[in-house]
Order: C-alpha cells, then sequence, then structure tokens
C-alpha cells in the first residue's frame, strides 16, 4: 500500500491554538485513493524546519505534500527548504516568470520584484499550474519518491490538488484500499468495542473505534491486492456491522444525522418544531445545518428561563415547584406545547443539566429527559451520563435526534 | 529561546478525519512559559515512521515531547521507536514492575503478562510516574535534548505535563517571551492587517493575524533577553492596538464575546431574549456557553418559518410579502416582540440568507440584519459578507452580539 506524508508550513500554524485543516483535509482525498497518510505535521517557516520535517516524510512515505510558503513574502520559504533537503540549487525559471507577468497584467494587478521570485524552483522541479492564485506548486521527483508542493490558500490548493492527486500517487493498484465509517448511536464505545472484537483480527481489515457525543463512530479500512477483493471484503463487514446495529447504524459518512431525519420527514411531508431547555438552540442549530431544512423544519422555543417555560409552554409553575424543570412532565409538556404552538407535526421538548452547576444526588449532571409528541400521542425518554457543558448539550442534541429517527423509521423506542 | 516539537503517536489519529488535540494543547502550554512550538506531528504507530519523526524533532528542538502508544497492547511501539531512534537497548525494569504489580492489586485489577510491557525502557530512561493511569511516562536526555514520553489519554498526560513541564523545559530565561491575544469584531483582516502593518517591523515583536467568522484575532508574541523587557515590549503593543481599536479590542483571550455581554448585563441586572431566523438558534446556543447565563439570558424564538415569524412574532404577513423575511422591518419587529414576549430588557432580532440557496440580486447569501430592541428603542443594523452556511451563520451570531456589547459599553452604533 503506498504512504503519504503531509507537511502544512507556516509559523500562523503554531501561533494559534487551532489545527491545520489542510492537511486534514488531503488525507482525506487520499484515503479515498486507497493511499494511507502516515504522517501530518504542521512546521514553522524556518527552512532548516522545514528540510528536517522533508527528509523525515521522504523516508517514511512514497508520496510528500506540502502546503504553504511559495508566496512572494520573506516568510515564504518552501522552495529554499526544498533545495536545502535535497541538495538541489535553486534556478530561476526566465519563461515562468514571463507567464507570471502576462498573469498579472491580465488582472491589472501591479508587478514588483518580490513577485518575481515565485519563478524560482530546485533543479529539476516541474511546475503545478495555479488558475486561482499567483504562486504556482512544484513537483519534484527524486529517487522512488514524488514530492509535490502547493500553495496554503484552501481556494487555490484544492483544485491543484484535485486535479493532479492519481498522477502523483501513480498506481496503486498493487496493494490497494476500500474504506467506510459507520456511527452508532446509542451505545457507549465499550458496548460497540465488545460487539465487534471479533472484527479485529480478520485479515486485511482494520476497525477503529472513536468516540464522539452522543455516538461512536467506526472507520473500516479493508487492504488488499485487488481493488474488488479489498471491496467484498469490505462488504462483509458492513454487513456484519449493520446486522449487529439494526436500526442503530447509518453509513453514509457524507450525511448527518439531522440531515437523515430530514429526509424521513421530508419524505413523509411532516414538520418538525423544538423546544429546548439546556440545548438552548443548539437542536435547532443542527437541524439547520442541512440546506433545505426550511420544508420539514418549522422553528420553536427556547425556554432557557422557568418563566419562558411557563410563559411559553404553558407550564405550571406548579408543576415545575414540585417535579423541578428537569423532569418527565416538563418535557411531555414542551413537547406537546411546541406542537401546538408551532403547527408542527412533530413536537421535541428536550431539558436537563447541562452542568457545571445545578447537579445533585438526585439529579446528576448530564440527566436530560426528552419528549416527542404526534398526533399518535407522546414518547418520552431519560437518560444520563455525565460530561462537560459542551460534550452533554451535544449529546443530547444526537440522542434527541435519534429518537425521532427511530420513531420515523419505525424501530421503536 | 528554547524550541520545542510535539509528536502525537497512534493511527486512529490519521483514521479519522479530525486533528489531534494534544499536541494543541502541550504547545499551548509551552507557549506560556515562553518556549516556541516548531513541529506539531501526527504519526502513525509504525516504529520506524515514529522513529523517522523522532529524529526530525531532535534536528530542530531542544525539547521533544511524544504522546500515546505507551500502552500495553500491540499497538503501543512508542518505547520500540524510542529504543530505534536513539539507538539504545529496551531493559526490562524490575523494580517498576513490582510497583505496577502493586497499582494494580491496589485497585483490584487484574494482572497479565502484558501488563509487564510497561516496566520495559530504552536504557538510561527515568520514570514519569503517572498517578491516573498504568502507562508511565518516560524522559531521555541525549546530548542537548530532552525528549518525554506520555500516555496518550489527555487526562492522564495533562496532570504529568502540568507537574513537569518547567524541568523539562529548564531555564528559558536567556531568551524569554510573552505573550497576548487580542481580538476585533466589525473589522476585515485587510483593514486590521493595514492599520497594524508598522508592528510588523518593531525588533522582537512577532504580529500574526488570523481571520475568523465575524472576527479577527492577533497574536502578539514579544521576545527579549529577559522576561521584564519582554513584557513591556508587549505592553506597548498592546497599548498601540487597543488605541487603534477603541471599544473594538478585547483582551482577555480565555474569554468569549458572548461571557463579556453577560457580565456586562449581570452588572446591569438586566436581561436578554433573542428571534432568531437564519441562525436559528445559534445565537442562543452561543450565549448559553457561559455557565451561569440563566441569570441574564431568559431564551426566545426559532422562527426559521415564515408562519413561524407571524405566530410568535406577530409578523404580518403583507410585511412578509413587501419586504421579505430578510428585511429591516422584520429584524426591528424581532427584536420588539421578543423582548416583550420574554419580558427581557433587551431584545434581539435576526434575519438572513445564510446560503446556499435563497439568495438574489438585491439580497445575496451574507446579507443579514440585525436589531436591538430596548426600553430606549430599536437599533438596526444591515451587512453583507458572502460565505458558506456555517461561515455566515457563525459571523452573525459575533455580529449580532459585538453590536449589543458595543450598545452596553456605550461605543454607539
Amino acid at each position: 500500500m503506498k504512504r503519504a506524508a503531509l507537511i502544512a508550513i507556516g509559523s500562523e500554524l503554531l501561533r494559534f491554538d487551532r489545527p491545520d485543516t489542510n492537511t486534514v483535509w488531503i488525507s482525506g482525498r487520499l484515503d479515498r485513493l486507497g493511499v494511507e497518510t502516515v504522517s501530518r505535521v504542521s512546521v514553522s517557516d524556518e527552512p532548516v524546519v522545514i528540510a528536517s520535517a522533508l527528509r523525515a516524510a521522504v523516508e517514511m512515505a512514497d508520496v510528500v505534500i506540502l502546503t504553504g510558503g511559495l508566496g512572494p513574502t520573506d516568510d515564504d520559504r518552501t522552495r529554499q527548504a526544498l533545495a536545502l533537503a535535497l541538495d538541489r540549487p535553486l534556478e530561476r525559471d526566465p519563461a515562468r516568470e514571463v507567464l507570471l507577468r502576462a498573469r498579472f497584467s491580465a488582472i491589472d494587478l501591479p508587478w514588483s520584484d518580490r513577485q518575481a521570485r515565485q519563478a524560482w524552483r530546485p533543479a529539476g522541479a516541474r511546475w503545478i499550474e495555479n488558475k486561482v492564485g499567483s504562486a504556482d506548486g512544484l513537483c519534484i521527483e527524486p529517487a522512488d519518491t514524488t514530492i509535490v508542493a502547493l500553495p496554503g490558500v484552501p481556494s487555490e490548493m484544492r483544485p491543484m490538488l484535485t486535479e493532479h492527486l492519481s498522477t502523483w500517487v501513480g498506481d496503486v493498484d498493487k496493494s490497494t484500499m476500500a474504506r467506510s465509517t459507520f456511527r452508532i448511536f446509542g451505545h457507549g464505545e465499550a458496548g460497540v468495542d465488545e460487539r465487534l472484537s471479533d472484527l479485529y483480527d480478520e485479515p486485511g481489515i482494520d476497525v477503529t473505534i472513536l468516540s464522539a457525543p452522543g455516538e461512536v463512530e467506526i472507520a473500516v479500512r479493508s487492504v488488499a491486492d485487488r481493488r474488488e477483493t479489498a471491496e467484498t471484503q469490505l462488504e462483509v463487514v458492513r454487513g456484519a456491522v449493520l446486522t449487529r446495529f439494526t436500526g442503530d447504524a447509518y453509513v453514509d459518512e457524507d450525511r448527518s444525522l439531522a440531515g437523515i431525519v430530514g429526509d424521513l420527514l421530508a419524505g413523509r411531508g411532516e414538520t418538525l418544531a423544538a423546544a429546548e431547555s439546556c440545548t438552548s438552540g443548539l437542536l435547532a442549530a443542527e437541524i439547520t445545518t442541512v440546506p433545505g431544512s426550511s420544508v420539514w423544519f418549522r422553528g420553536g422555543w427556547v425556554v432557557y428561563s422557568d418563566e419562558l417555560k411557563t410563559r411559553l409552554a404553558g407550564i405550571d409553575p406548579e408543576v415545575l415547584e414540585q417535579h423541578g424543570a428537569v423532569s418527565e412532565p416538563v418535557a411531555r409538556r414542551l413537547a406537546e406545547t411546541v406542537r401546538e404552538g408551532c403547527a408542527a407535526d412533530w413536537g421535541i421538548g428536550v431539558t436537563g443539566i447541562a452542568g457545571p452547576g445545578g447537579g445533585s444526588q438526585d439529579k446528576p449532571v448530564g440527566l436530560v429527559h426528552v419528549a416527542l409528541a404526534s398526533a399518535r400521542g407522546i414518547s418520552h425518554w431519560q437518560t444520563i451520563r455525565p460530561g462537560d457543558r459542551d460534550w452533554v448539550r451535544r449529546r443530547t442534541v444526537s440522542f434527541a435526534l435519534d429518537r425521532l429517527r427511530r420513531k420515523l423509521i419505525g424501530a421503536g423506542s
């Protein structure tokens, strides 16, 4: 199986407490071609640092992709680092400079000598045309490795990569890969792990589990000599997972749970409204990440304060006093009244303790009540899973959407 | 200035389209000690790959920190990689095994031979006690470099790092650093860049700009021989930034815009309610990320469909017909009615076109109307910034909160 190492260049990537997104995006593309990413690195823009990272990358991978540091400023030092690491001179390419000047004059941008830096390349490098910006990419193939340098601006890098990646990667049929991602709602990581443990030893199959709020994600990779074999192996595993988690798993990695719920509702011509306490709009916001959700989502209430639970949902202050805001009767009443108040076919009511404060022995942080109202009546679920505020709220959104999904596919409660 | 290189180990880190969080967290800690992170890498768990990454890290840094791969399973290969890269034999430490066995029996966990793998170390390595889990860390100091390997589980890694980091880093006073982050709302990246450009050439000062939805983040690092000099330099830059962006900048990097708004409201004993169309709950969700926000945030409506704009906010269908749902009169009416309907001191109304569909020549994607109602009357703002759906919605949340913040500090519109 071919191996890739990815290098993101730029001190600014290390200055903020945020990760680089280019390398993550590229590794997703490589994955689809059956190429394994063995390293993703963000480095400062010092040539010696870039050169060290590049030498390590060449040791471990067949394809090395660098992003960033190809522009005209003093901080752009990727071409110097390539020359340094590969021990090749940097050469000015007069033909490329002519082309660059023409590009600048075509869009009425002033030319400066700085811009001419973008016409230099390590000896033997080929240009990769940038159709969006001014910094062209470079491709060098010393010995068995293909090294590609691309600009760091995603809108420039992505089309260049998309156009050429299969050429850089070359023939991957000798050992190839198929992959799929499953997501399971309503089971913990340990439970999923146990149900799948026998698959871990299947030859050519690689199962990885990752826990996210309210769901467990399962990545399955199948490696074989031929694509068909890899795909057949993957199908067997997919079947095994689906059987073990009937009604739980959904497969398409590009779709969200909200999108699936939306398709089910739209298919029935039905609509939804939500009344949220602890999630405070996060459920409605997640639902409307789906473009076109206005067809099936009406809106709802954020009833964060108890006063609004009474004002908007008509919940008797005595009920709040007696059962507390985080209780079954409150969740039921929220679902019922938001359904009526928003003239929707389905109403969801959510109330819980997101923390960090507000928990008690009886009602700990992580306790959530969810109710679902339709013309057929009201269903209610209670769940407790401790976690931090953000985690509890995200998990509650997934939990509520998954209950609705199960109702809609008739998988019951 | 001392330099660090960070290595996260584990194929699972590369399997999902998600970045590693341990190295990002550690680089934040190093920053505070005045140590610059020059490389952050995630690598697969093959010893040769880890060893290549480790050799590159030693070339470029004074301190190398590895996380992950120290446990008892077959996938845990960090100690082998350390031995390989540093060319030292792996040795069993009988004393550590006794200690491990005692730890297991103390908490009634069954001992297995696998667990004994955690008592092996490259020759010359010192143990770093793990007080939470079973995998102890390792510290090796070949030549001028300090290499530290820690477990990958954040709840085990973080206390170990917090306890020992200053020891591993050693004396950093020879060249030290102070840093601060500013955030500016209501200016584009180019505008901020221009206003700060003269600061870029200040010796010892390093200014980096990063654009996020609705805000521009500015990281300032000041490097000098002595801490006091670095801090004085930083203060000068801080003053310059604050002067140039009076009313715009806020400094404390650990606080959110919603938290600042909340403090201002709580200080005045006032409350807030929101009526959201395009943001569909995202504003309410962002507000309630602040623990204790129930003191000043009541809740509100998600009026995603036009029907709910009429039902909940009493907006005349003729107004919707005549001006459209994304219009000044609708935003004003939302702010006014949600303030009344939720009995709050302040009401925010938000309506806009988040895309990808729904835009037109007159009302393009990115057009947003925000209104703010109080006892003193209603203010309205219109803004257009194209972007993808998520970006437009997040930017709208920041924009609305910043308008409220300005009103509350009396910075006008």
